[in-house]
């Protein structure tokens, strides 16, 4: 019998799980939140991932539970562990991914570079850290957010206003003066190997992940070596199994700070599809199979992945394919067999090569074909 | 809608095209001969593709038909041209590819290089053509062989007596004195497009592909353009579309002659699946879907790919996968979902990189553990 990973969770990234599991001979089962979502290629469960039964039964015949996002809620998770079920990410990583304020806590705890920040649970407390940092700072809701949702840079207390009714607390940040964006992708299996992919660039458009260039230009030794002690211990201390992102800000004064955390595959880690020896779905695979890792080389000196944001204006990717692939004949398209609707991630190009100016050319050229 | 592409036979070359369908978002639908084959991981009709009504029905909604194998009856083919079904490769050129005299025939006839051949109907005219070329020549049977079965070695016709019973001619041909056997793939789209990898050096064992080297060692530029030159010949002047493989003696005079034709992807392409930066099955797709070609180039200096045949002793390939996977963490290992036999294709392992020895060496221990 092969291995059967089961994937809580419909969307893209359960998608892509599922073309390297073929080649690899390992099954599939995906547990999606609606009919007719990305993951729908592989055996599909359509069922509420917040409610325990539905879960349980679902998990009945996998080798291990891994999921497509961080949101299954951790009642649901102890259910899983108590029922003897292999989960990976655990319920104790995947709290920690599940609340900024516990993330913030743990990383501080751990000694590892964030911005500076605070629980604030009313009025007067934002004010005070606005005080203390300059006028204006980031605030966010501790749970739910992403692509750049739930994240507001604040002036005056009254504009989170809204998210101080709930009662919850908020989490408050310095607003970090950076060059650049940069992510450290990683993948640790539950016997503790840690796999590090080459220090990657991510540039952002509205707070989405737009373009990754691999690896970051201009990058130092010392520099790659910060990032990957960074998420080398986060995935070390924190327990993490599975693909494991750092999104980090490099300061203006040559420090990493740690932005935030995903433990799955990660939209910063899409050029491995084609840009590294190893994907990173392939890893996530073999990490939470807990078999042996593969190599992260990158295939190439450059891979550049740029987001298919909204997708057409009119009609859809495959109407435009005859253009694209005849415009682009080495770009590698991917398309996660979602409606094109504003700002949503609806594919993703790479492309490989010797010549970063030529690759970036490249690449836009092809993505800009798929979203006009 | 995406492109839906149906595919009679469900081996493993069906197979290995859903994951590259899936990322680029288009539709795998499988007529297989039986349950539970190889490529029963795309939507999966089981039924007799020797019947054209079970072949209308699965063709009715697709956009184009196409193929794991060349077994499909001419009136069956006939039938679903009659019917307005797009059929790539269509019946012309796959009835060269199922007939190896029609091939010799067709071949000679547009002046390609080819061994010295006859169609031999009695024991006399094969001990008239034995005596011309050596006294020993090969014998095959015209339909129906492939991985050396319906193939031999001759010195004298009461050898293949049991073949001359069936009442039907033999192909006769010269015993070709070779350094080595070689591929030339090329792919082609109704509209005329032809693509050509790097040509390749194959490695049989007991007449079955064992390894292939890309690009073959040694190559000068005047043997690549006159493989290339052949192959492209062969796909525009016979009308191939998809991907075409043509396998080739390179002699001890230095010359190349056509051994065999094959119109679909082709055991000595698998290497592009992590070598090329198009794989031939994303390029099958694209080609009878007649939509631009992708590029051919090689991802690395070398790229070796071994079949694992037999599969392990005892045992699955997944349960191997712990001590492989440690072993060779550069190693792409592919799996077809196919019981283990003796000399059985149930997966193949492709390693790339820049010292052809060294690269020999990982895929060769790589697949050395999945097979004892």
């Amino acid at each position: 019998m092969p291995p059967i990973v089961g994937v809580i969770g419909g969307g893209q990234l359960a998608r892509m799980m599922i073309p390297r599991a073929i080649e690899l001979g390992f099954e599939i089962r995906v547990l999606a939140e609606n009919t007719g979502m990305s993951a729908a290629l592989a055996a599909t469960a359509v069922g509420d991932y917040t409610d325990a039964a539905t879960v349980l039964e679902f998990a009945r015949d996998v080798d291990v539970i891994t999921f497509d996002h961080e949101h299954v809620p951790q009642n649901v998770l102890a259910q899983l562990v108590d029922a003897g079920v292999a989960v990976h990410p655990g319920p104790a990583p995947l709290a920690i991914a599940q609340d900024k304020i516990l993330m913030r806590q743990e990383l501080s705890a751990l000694g590892l570079p964030v911005p500076a920040w605070a629980s604030v649970g009313n009025a007067a407390e934002l004010e005070e850290f606005l005080e203390a940092h300059g006028g204006k700072v980031i605030v966010k809701t501790p749970r739910g957010g992403y692509d750049g949702k739930g994240v507001r840079v604040v002036s005056d207390s009254s504009e989170v206003a809204d998210w101080f009714a709930s009662g919850a607390p908020l989490l408050a940040e310095e607003l970090v003066a950076f060059t650049r964006e940069l992510a450290q992708l990683a993948a640790r299996n539950p016997r503790g190997d840690v796999a590090l992919w080459p220090l990657v660039e991510s540039l952002q458009q509205d707070g989405v992940c737009a373009e990754v260039i691999a690896p970051a230009p201009a990058l130092t030794e010392a520099l790659s070596e910060s990032a990957a002690q960074i998420a080398r211990t986060v995935a070390e201390k924190l327990h993490v199994t599975g693909v494991l992102a750092v999104e980090l800000f490099e300061t203006t004064d040559g420090r990493l700070l740690i932005n935030e955390l995903a433990m799955r595959p990660h939209n910063s880690g899409h050029w491995t599809m084609d840009g590294a020896v190893t994907s990173q779905f392939e890893q996530h695979l073999r990490a939470v199979l807990d078999l042996p890792l593969g190599s992260t080389a990158a295939r190439s000196p450059w891979t550049v992945m740029i987001n298919v944001l909204g997708g057409p204006a009119t009609g859809t990717i495959a109407e435009r394919y005859p253009q694209a692939l005849a415009n682009q004949p080495t770009a590698k398209f991917h398309e996660y067999g979602k409606a094109p609707r504003p700002g949503r991630k609806v594919g993703h190009v790479n492309v490989s090569g010797d010549d970063l100016d030529d690759v970036v050319y490249r690449a836009r050229a092809a993505a800009a074909i798929l979203k006009d």
